[in-house]
């Protein structure tokens, strides 16, 4: 799959509030979730998990108490492609 | 909960195989596991966080596909104690 260009980046991410770009290389988006305990925030990572197999795509995922991070990026295209953020919309959503 | 010294560190460190120590402040413990997939990897995760509940001691979680990094310290001491060899013996065992 394609990486993106920097204007289709910019674009991506003004529709997706809270994700930030990981300067690469590999570029990578992340974005960090809060939740109100640690039980929470462990339902949150099944959740994305089951949209990870799906879509067979996967991020990083980082969980510390009540905080997870997710980190995603396309391995194989060694940057942000159209799947990285079709499975950030998906998880937002 | 007390910090542990320096030899009962090394003691604890080598009755359990895979663990590293990851020099601080805090002093750290940590392991990387690999599975057979992102699904291994996942209910690895859970396991991990029902004993952590259990034990109301949480490891700092980094999942990367089919690798699962855990991190143990004790936060209100910052450093090392007990609790966190206790926790790794129950995760390993």
């Amino acid at each position: 799959m394609a990486l993106l260009d920097e204007t289709s980046i910019e674009r991506e991410l003004a529709a997706l509030p809270g994700w930030r770009r990981e300067p690469g290389p590999p570029d990578r988006i992340a974005r960090l979730y809060a939740f109100a305990g640690f039980p929470a925030a462990i339902a949150f990572v099944n959740r994305v998990a089951a949209l990870a197999e799906e879509a067979d795509h996967h991020p990083d995922i980082h969980v510390s108490y009540d905080k997870v991070r997710l980190v995603l990026w396309s391995h194989d295209s060694g940057g942000l492609t159209a799947r990285d953020f079709r499975l950030a919309r998906r998880i937002d959503s």
